[in-house]
């Protein structure tokens, strides 16, 4: 490519997060990069966005990289939306999200904030690829994905993947000698199953703390749970399209005439 | 049925929202009501979840129907799994959620609290449907609506729907006598196009409000928004199996070893 990319980098954990901090590193080597990420933790956002309150939005410098950044109260979908249509001088070439402190994996990427920002600049016609790694720690280690994030990047810059297909990229937690590589998967069918922890506030007023338990009952070897249980990295094109097209047969066979 | 069924109802516009007295007020003559709704309006929360901050929950009084009603300070999403793994004595034969203050159609589906409720309900294998109104004000009449949610709803049951695929049904701003039917549909390929109205507050410092444009580029007419045009009710198969199968070959023919 002659001239160099323009790449947006956005997150859910928030602009100081050492995983976007990594992934700005890598990015710096292929494009030109504009950060817009949420100046506190967004995780569990889901694809929010806010409409009945203001968004602030400051330019701010957080190290000594050539990447231009803004921090804003919104969510990850209101910074894309912000980047793309206030922000930036034109549309970017591709917008990277992550990396995400944690699995989002299978069913996690429908309450994923990291990967409602790639969904988001899918919806507004940009390519988009979220990263995220099996590690909830703040102190995570980065360093091994930053080889297999530069490849995925380029690929995707070279082949010009469809906007309408967001890649969810997702890490074992391993060393770079260990993961095995990359596999194309399926969203596995799993599920949390959630477990109400129920307190009682000094007042005497009843609250629960949500806790759960992950539960993987899908078999299959295609799926991106088995491919990252396996040491590969796993990723699953996905789509906002959510028609579920194989039910339309049986639906128009109802009856509404009663 | 001999039995009646146990229906939890739920919304992102809060408990006291006319649309969902409205859906309350239907259920009731099908099977026994618990709702479970946030005591704020949600709307645009996506499928957020509380897993920083806890969860307040109380059992209220608000008409008197014979329904149990509990309204919960969590987000859609959140008042679902509460009341499936906390708060109902079994698991419900059906969730309806809405009815909605305004247009869950095409990529609105992504955005909407409403059907964050069901799709979560959908995946805790509860079968699911949410239910819109074209019209965002709070003093909508829902009364079109009812023998129509009514006639779905016994569908539904009668057919067992499968908690995979949860429905999607909008219904235009019409009289009863005017809608001309149902349609099953696709979800129209439409966006936003975002104006940020950018303002300056009383200290100096920027802030937005988010606006927006509904495009819709989808020229078919087999998609929600193409039936709702032409006075039809829409009615969407949503799945939250995001994968898109028809990317995964050429993926695999990406060069990862470079």
């Amino acid at each position: 490519m002659a001239k160099r990319p323009l790449i947006l980098v956005t997150n859910d954990d928030g602009i100081t997060a050492p995983g976007i901090r990594a992934l700005i590193e890598v990015m710096n080597k292929i494009g030109d990069v504009v950060v817009v990420a949420p100046d506190s933790p967004q995780s569990g956002m889901g694809h929010a966005i806010t409409i009945n309150s203001t968004l602030n939005c400051t330019e701010i410098k957080v190290d000594n990289g050539p990447q231009k950044e803004y921090q804003s109260s919104g969510t990850p979908a209101d910074c894309v939306k912000l980047a793309i249509n206030e922000l930036m001088a034109r549309k970017p070439d591709l917008c990277v999200s992550g990396i995400n402190h944690g699995s989002n994996a299978s069913i996690n990427v429908i309450y994923s904030g990291t990967m409602s920002a790639a969904i988001e600049a899918g919806i507004e016609g940009v390519p988009a690829i979220g990263f995220s790694l099996l590690d909830y720690q703040w102190t995570a280690n980065f360093n091994p994905l930053k080889p297999f994030i530069e490849t995925i990047v380029r690929n995707a810059l070279k082949e010009k993947i469809s906007s309408d297909v967001v890649l969810n990229v997702n890490f074992p937690l391993l060393g770079e000698n260990e993961i095995k590589g990359i596999k194309i998967c399926r969203q596995a069918k799993a599920r949390w199953v959630e477990k109400f922890d129920k307190r009682q506030s000094p007042m005497g007023k009843d609250y629960y703390w949500l806790t759960g338990e992950f539960i993987n009952e899908d078999r299959g070897e295609d799926t991106d749970e088995a491919a990252l249980a396996q040491g590969y990295i796993s990723i699953v094109p996905t789509q906002f399209d959510l028609t579920a097209h194989h039910a339309i047969q049986k639906l128009n066979s109802w009856n509404f005439e009663e």
